[in-house]
């Protein structure tokens, strides 16, 4: 049978969300769909072929609504990832978790009490070839001990409302994630570092900014973000072993050389260069369902992200390196 | 409804055909299949929750299937080809269209008497991410008129049975569909350039072998092709216009530096290099389908990459250029 | 004490040599200058330090000239060759050595009776830091046996005067000369192959041109030559062995990201790409002379060359393969 | 008349200089040399056809020495440079100029006091090829304003005496005086930041460290040194304006392609990396002697380096951020 999902938040990543659901995934349809912004519900709803309920809670509870897919704004990403705890509903969660850490520890804690998984958390760079492969190769020992990485991230430019906050809990948290992930390892301190801003950066917004990650066994990543780079998207990593390093560069086949240059293309944005690690995230989230249970990024992985990124918040704020503190690690997320 | 397809043909290509119709395409499911080895067809179909029928001709017939993919020797599709037109059933058959011109003429007719598109052929390059680009650049005049290409088509090994027409008839017939298509013009004449031996070719095999491809144009297309290269599955072009040039390189992100090299790997075999472009070929097929309609590479693409291809053999066996002879393209092939 | 050269034809390259010679050139300087343009050489010769004679003949008779350079006009290089040999000075001269295999021939004939090198002929790739690698590979065994090559030779653009035989005996022949030296093997015929004129080449101008030469071995070096390809100066290759292949690409390490595209600069003109490779040239002919001989690529490698290129020009003219036939390689050259 | 150069140190740089002047420097040739080791002293003085004398204050004070080239040990830096500006000849001197910013404020001060550039540094990377076109794309405003830079240095291996602190002083201040030149500004701070020790770094070493340099503008450099990476010698940079990027990586146009990869060589070491720009440092000290003058990085440069560096070792020791405190620059190097 069929997974029927059901969609909170048909924004970008939302409408996003369904039309893979609808038109790429195998063995799922969008069942119901939900936004505050009705006529925009109503659209999606009917180029995916689903209902567009009244409210989040609605799409929860529907009982024709086998799993739940939330991409509403990120503060109310915690109510709902409960409300589908509460229902013993499979739910792939937008990053953030929940824009505090507290909030994302409640998460984590009625899932326990549940007492399986239900919360997939959407880092989707989790699923990106690229990364898998220096996953691989970090964890074939190719490159030795891992003693520190640089990673890269950059927009093309952001709406005037993006903060120098948003710059770390929107952007570096897939920094953060990719750290811990790759490393294995958790993150225990950060430290933000003042950096010339761009003049091209919205008044207020400092713009580029430096992050260190400190992990657990002394390793370091340190992280530069940059939402107005201008040229375009541009994710990389170069992770730093004892005997070696594994690379990841921007993703591309394609030269074109003409006017005295050999050119490679950048992607303009996020839905080019991880447009295919969401699929295979979407697929992963619905094949794990259907085989019975939940897999990929925990709700645990979710509440040490957002942890992390708050320590550089406070960082930032207070101009020195923060030290992160994470709860035990709950039973049920051990063998992840 | 989802659409039930009937393989024909569970050998490594069919295989995979039937599990990403199963697990990774949307919108359809695998009804039927079909192998001369039974024992392998029942095996695939409890994987893919298919029936194993006892003949190709009865997953053509069964009112059950859909739509027919032809994954079976090639020297048995033009016969297939046929039923699924009289059956009025869409199909995907597998390069080659069949293993003469004469044949793939005879589908062409059926086709083209039938009045509506319903053959497409299996040259998944054309949905290649990095292929895509290219043919992009050309078509929006990056580079100018095109006047010659370079071409690479590197296979790690091939089984002893392999022949050197088959480099032509298997390997090179990719390179054939993706000329006619990135030009969009037709091949008129095919020379194979005699070339050293490889001392590691069994015994008989001429590889690696170099082929010249004019277009009606003028432009000329080089193609090497090696089918014992050793180091990997290698698959490259630049096309030249009169002002620039556009490039496919091998595609990867990754970078390993280790003992005073910097490292990107080639992928071992063609599974791994276009495991997204045959996904992208079955999806389109099958969108297209249940859109009501069959689009892709035609059968007359598959005719005439026939053709040019016994040109080239033609020309091995004769030592001189081969004109390409191609009759004309029947009205219902006008808008590809 | 310094090395005092003559050097006859200060044209771009000549006068580029001179320059070198005076201001980059360990061990030597410039004595004399010659140019049918006396003001030019004049200039020259004022720039240099050196004095501007009224002959060629007077460059190489001069009892204070120890060494002579020849960059004049190709159909002037056999006879100056001679009258150097004739007067024993050692001579670097630029490619080709005499515009036909006969003028070469004689060249090598009157070294060979005097019984010492004393010619090096200007083919400067084999003192390119990249080709250099590439010929340690192959000489390494790293990649088995050469079975085939591809070769790239582009310009951004040539002069009204440029004539379609001179892509062979001007620009290929710089490709003949690699192929022989990366091969250790002599080129046993050639064939050029109509290719679609760029719209942007000159009327009567065939550009560019597809080189098929043939070695001995039966490897096949597969060349395009495209003198009016627009975006810059463009020399690359790839030599195939049985095991692996061998690149040499673009040098440059610099990447600027802007605007959608990481670029890399393409050089404008022979003078950026090979200026290095002039330099280790002259130095070398220098040094080899200050040491009591000549080393580097003869004048039977001259010879060779010119044969080749006068295959390539037969070939375009009768639209056919053309043999190439060399005389028995005197034993002066034996070792080379 | 060419240059004499008296060259005092005869270890593997000073020994490189030696010879590089005596075979590949136009206008100049070693005239005098001087080693602690005199056995050294005698063979490098025998190879390059100089006398070998018994100091280094012999070495400047010979009348015959037009030039002195400094490639002794550091501690030795300062006093000899001061003794050739009172012996008003021009001297090249191996980097530090100094070790500690005291004395190089010494020579500072001794050459504004002389009236007139006696002294030029060895900071070699403002003569590669790579590093001048980055210099070229941020001056010439490609990449707008420059925001930060994210560099890397690493060796292979360093012998059992190096310290943490010759990280900073030896590896560090390349990058020090290359960010003071790419960013044509002042650095005002540095913060070394503690990383995981490499296992295989020898016992007591730092390895790798990450330096973060502050410049006047606020733009950031990080570094990262790391000289125990075993696989090579690799330095690189990206710098990051405020509308593109310029990066420099391993400069290489060699590919070999054998067994699953794509390889490009990585150097051994900093003498095959930086060989060439030796070359156009030594050639141009030389060229500007000889033209009555002395250019390039100078002892004001070399004084902010080593004060830079000094900020570094004195963060390492602290635990915390060094400010950097520089003297005013003398009118005689306003116009660098």
């Amino acid at each position: 049978m069929e997974l029927a999902v059901g969609v909170i938040g048909t924004g970008n990543i939302g409408a996003d969300h369904a039309r893979r659901l609808a038109t790429r995934v195998a063995g799922a349809r969008v069942h119901a769909v939900f936004d505050l912004d009705g006529d925009r519900a109503a659209a999606i709803a009917a180029e995916v072929g689903a209902v567009a309920l009244r409210s989040a809670e609605e799409v929860v509870d529907d009982a024709a609504v086998d799993a739940v897919l939330i991409a509403s704004p990120g503060d109310t990403h915690a109510a709902l990832a409960l409300a589908c705890i509460a229902a013993a509903k499979p739910v792939l969660c937008e990053k953030p978790l929940a824009t505090t850490t507290e909030e994302c520890w409640k998460v984590v804690e009625a899932e326990a009490a549940h007492g399986s998984r239900l919360v997939q958390v959407g880092f989707m760079r989790r699923y990106d070839a690229g990364y898998l492969v220096v996953k691989q190769e970090i964890d074939g020992g190719r490159i030795g001990e891992v003693l520190l990485a640089h990673c890269i991230h950059r927009n093309q430019s952001v709406p005037p409302s993006f903060t120098s906050d948003m710059s770390l809990t929107d952007s570096v948290i897939h920094e953060i994630d990719t750290a811990r992930w790759l490393l294995t390892e958790e993150l225990v301190a950060a430290t933000v570092v003042p950096v010339r801003r761009s003049p091209l950066a919205a008044e207020g917004l400092l713009d580029p900014q430096l992050v260190l990650l400190e992990a657990a066994s002394g390793a370091v990543v340190e992280v530069e973000v940059f939402v107005n780079c201008q040229y375009g998207y541009d994710v990389r990593c170069e992770v730093v072993g004892s005997t070696g390093t594994a690379s990841l560069e921007i993703p591309t086949a394609n030269v074109v050389t003409t006017a005295g240059a050999r050119s490679q293309p950048v992607p303009v944005d996020w839905r080019l260069r991880f447009g295919a690690a969401y699929l295979e995230e979407l697929q992963h989230f619905v094949d794990a369902v259907r085989a019975g249970g939940v897999a990929g990024p925990s709700s645990y992985d979710g509440y040490a992200a957002t942890a992390v990124a708050e320590s550089c918040v406070r960082s930032l704020k207070e101009g020195q390196r923060a030290q992160v503190t994470l709860a035990k690690r709950p039973a049920l997320y051990e063998t992840a």
